[in-house]
């Protein structure tokens, strides 16, 4: 059952715990929610998420079973964990997993043994430029396992011996994803993908998984023409899989954004996808170019999130990034630091109404011709033109009915006529659609 | 019939009135002559207009009748206006017709009426912010009427009654524009095209009138290899009628340019047409590139004057608009203060000569083959290359040869070769024929 | 029989002589012992030269009688000089050819006779803005004859009557070039060009001459797949004569490069061929942005060198021109200061290793397509990636192979990859290298 957008902003805001209830209070609410749970690429984490997920959406949870083939590569073992430690010589907890869910290296295999700090070493992860907080590691594909922990506890550990504990499991298992689809009118489809498996980082991950999910219950209040697919995916291989298991639905995807790092203070940043001039690159450039604010656009580049896979050259999908700070730009980047307190409610929000502005351009972005093309039609008497001449420049609004009129030859599209004008979208669809009430514009391929 | 340029400058040349007789006096005297006459879109003053430079030049007048069909379009009633005033209650006149034609709007239906100033004052038209200038008004398709005034005059006005009168007529009749065709060898044709609606607005409406004048003048005078067609016409309306009536004479129009507001002081400037890279928007950019004056080159955009309508989707005709300062940009623009006092025979003379140069650059802009296409052919032997070597560079005369036979592979225009090299187009232009001179280039197509 | 480039190296650095030898030093030597040589466009002095040369390289001398048709050219008849001078009344020899060979205005037909200064004067050439220097002149398609002296000395001789010598000849003979062609795995080829006709010039004309030479050296050295075909011709009819007498090798000409001025102190400078993008000159301007040096590149222009011929229309060849400081553009040009002291080992070693580069690219630029198009490969089992993950972003060498693998879809190139990523050709290259060891990357075309 989907909520909607209102429901769901009202069930994620606690009364009272938030001054200003919102969509921004609402995502980052749910943040905070998901923060203590413990995701990886599968298992019980990755799953408890997304079971949250679907009582805010309509998703649909799926499994796919460990050793399934995925082009170049299989599903995994399903990784679990219940507990892991480092415990000193005098029987204190110097490292617990109950602290945070980042201290384990995910993958660890399980380990039950006691060793002296000059061989547990090997096994500690800390970041001495940043000694207060704890790094992020995955060793997904060798099997290996590992502590992280900030340099400064590191430094402050005696030689001696420790025990050390993992108390995790690697067994066939699932991968788990989950999947929204909200069809339209046609069945061309844009793809909204956010990585979810990250354990407690909140800029990338849990940012993404929010506007992601608020996205989705946004879009399916309201009628649209193209229709919509949101994957809660494993970073990677949740990709690699959804694609080997649906090549015919790829056949469909218009566009598509994936979604990350969307709660920071950070300026809005488009990466391109590997296209560089698809509908959605030029999209996303309209919109951030007619936002008022700072922003950057980036070319494609094969590292980064899931647009390495969508944009791989046996799919080169027109598939770009749009999020605030990119990966590994801000100081808190796979860190303890990317907590809640860094993702914050106004950024959120605002992300989530680029993203909608974004959407809204690919939705109404249609190809119009002129039905009387030889000259301008009479735009007086129909009450599209001022009578007494002779005055200032005419307004933006009557600048942009005359600019559909006079590119709608069947081959710009209301995106190529904004862009050539420099006026925003949302001023030339809305004269597009005052024009056609006229009769004056009619869809391409109408007339026989 | 025809004058020659030199009998219309000493024509229009009051001896002993001008210091310094030439082209730019002579468009100067023609725009202070036809200032006092009272133009709109139909009417007696644009057909007095008409006549008078049908004195100057072989133009055909063309007489389309009220309710023609042009596309969208009909062509409305003819206005015409014998007096109007408006008379206090002490008698006084405070504003009368016959003191300048701007201090009735045009197109207003005839009015004989008492008011009070409450009432009246929907009917006035001023300009605060400009308080001494009386503004230009139109109602062409709305019925109405209106005197302008300027702000201050408004302002010093009375409470109470006053006697309104316009004597106009807006009955049956025609529209009436001008035309001017002069064949060349082969039947392509440029268009040159200005709007003579206005009243009196010397830099709108009167200068390119005279430009055009001239420029038709002297293009009679020598012969060239394109035909040209010069329309004197009414805004708007007059281009989608002579649009409509003249469809296929459009099929031969291979560029163009509508004038207007060319003398005033300001740099020229180009605003390119709706294809944006024609050989008319070449042509231009080049000519005002090497002209070593200040310039400015606009993208098209659907408001201005008739390339709004030669550029319509349905013809997309390769005609921009070669202007100095641009409508709307100078604080004269569609007031009392655009006199013949802004104008100057100057600007006049240096836009007529830019006209004249990007004419010559489309007349003379043929692609050749290089006959001799096989390495440098032997130019010292043909007197074309300095028997000396070793020396410094080459000058640009022998630089223009050297592109002209380097880039003469029946894919290159003469326009293209200039470009490309960076040198003139007219020093491009005088290589190639010395080269044809010698047989070393010959027109594209002649060979079987 | 060709040297090895070290046993060359070896052969041209006198022990002893040099502080630091080395390929630079080498051709340093080679420009020395060439200088004192009367080089013309036909004659001993250009035969001794290509002699000297011939021991270096396997060169073929080519001689190619007077008159033979070259398009529009014939081959003219062979100039050779024994003695010249003037000498005063008293008997003062007062310009000596002995001393120069630029003296002597090259073709100069034969002169014995007496004439006074005023007449003699009509017959000097000197640089009065240098006036310490000697001008080098020409006149290879006028019969004239004349002398070329230091303005200094030109102003100092006295009026009066002067013996005036040309001991020359000029008659039916031959016009000799030097071909090397290394063949590879290909017959596609890369063509080496440089003019030798020069006499005492070092940046002009010998600095190419000996890059040349060491540049075919060091190709034989190592197994290429494209073959190598290096002229050493007199300027202008030298490249008009082997076009007209190889036109069949020239379809399988795939670049190439006009060598001269490779000896100076300035910045690398690549001009680009008259198409614009070939591959050479993508190549080049490649290797010159990761070069980490200043350089410069520039437009074609149908003046300069050889690329005139080469890139004339009728063959259009993708040939451009590396040099250091343009022809032209250093004070030293055409004068007796372009000497040994002008060109310095340094700058030579560096062009050279410029052009290595340059032809590496362009041997090594293949197009090949990923195996496993669709998503990326599990590069980590076959070791190509960290095997931890979370880290900081990877090497420009792990990028290198997402790259390889994301754009080898069989349309873009090595060298396409290179530009579109960023990173040095060498670095994709090798990633390629890599890749296909692992069976990720094969041939365009391997597949039926």
């Amino acid at each position: 059952m989907t909520h909607s957008m209102s429901e769901l902003t009202a069930v994620l805001t606690a009364p009272g715990r938030i001054t200003r209830p919102g969509k921004g209070d609402a995502m980052h609410r749910l943040i905070v929610e998901l923060y203590p749970v413990c995701r990886s690429i599968t298992g019980d984490g990755m799953r408890a998420s997304l079971l949250r997920i679907k009582e805010c959406v309509g998703l649909t949870l799926h499994e796919v079973p460990t050793g399934t083939r995925a082009f170049d590569w299989r599903v995994p073992r399903e990784w679990n964990i219940s507990n892991a430690y480092i415990r000193n010589s005098r029987g204190e907890t110097v490292v617990d997993f109950r602290n945070s869910s980042l201290h384990v290296m995910s993958y660890s295999v399980p380990v039950h043994t006691r060793m002296p700090l000059s061989e547990l070493r090997h096994h500690l992860h800390s970041l001495p430029a940043q000694p207060d907080l704890i790094p992020y590691r995955t060793s997904y594909y060798t099997e290996d396992w590992g502590f992280c922990l900030s340099h400064a506890q590191l430094e402050s550990l005696d030689e001696g011996e420790y025990d050390v504990v993992i108390d995790s499991s690697l067994e066939p298992g699932n991968l788990t994803y989950g999947e929204v689809y909200i069809p339209g009118e046609v069945t061309d489809e844009i793809l909204i993908s956010c990585h979810c498996c990250h354990p407690a980082l909140c800029n990338d991950n849990l940012s993404g998984m929010a506007l992601t999910t608020f996205l989705a219950a946004g879009l399916a209040e309201s009628r649209r023409r193209l229709s919509y697919r949101f994957l809660f995916i494993p970073g990677a291989i949740g990709a690699i899989t959804w694609l080997a298991l649906n090549e015919e639905t790829v056949s469909r995807i218009r566009g598509g954004l994936v979604v990350a790092c969307v709660g920071d203070p950070g300026p809005m940043t488009y990466k391109k996808s590997r296209r560089g001039d698809a509908e959605i690159d030029r999209a996303a450039a309209h919109v951030l170019k007619h936002s008022g604010k700072p922003f950057s656009i980036r070319e494609f580049s094969p590292y980064g999130y899931d647009e390495r896979q969508y944009c791989s050259p046996g799919f080169n999908l027109p598939v770009g990034s749009l999020t605030r700070t990119p990966h590994g730009e801000f100081a808190q980047y796979h860190t303890s630091a990317d907590n809640p307190d860094f993702v914050r409610s106004e950024p959120l929000e605002e992300s989530l109404a680029t993203y909608m502005e974004v959407l809204d351009v690919l939705d109404k972005n249609e190809t119009y011709v002129n039905t009387n093309p030889h000259c301008e039609p009479e735009l007086g008497r129909r009450g599209l033109y001022a009578g007494t001449g002779g005055q200032s420049p005419p307004a933006e609004e009557q600048m942009a009915i005359l600019w559909v009129l006079n590119l709608s030859d069947g081959t710009y599209s209301l995106l190529d006529i904004a862009d050539r004008s420099g006026l925003p979208f949302t001023m030339i669809s809305s004269a597009a659609g005052r024009l056609r009430e006229h009769g004056l514009l009619e869809k391409r391929g109408v007339r026989p």
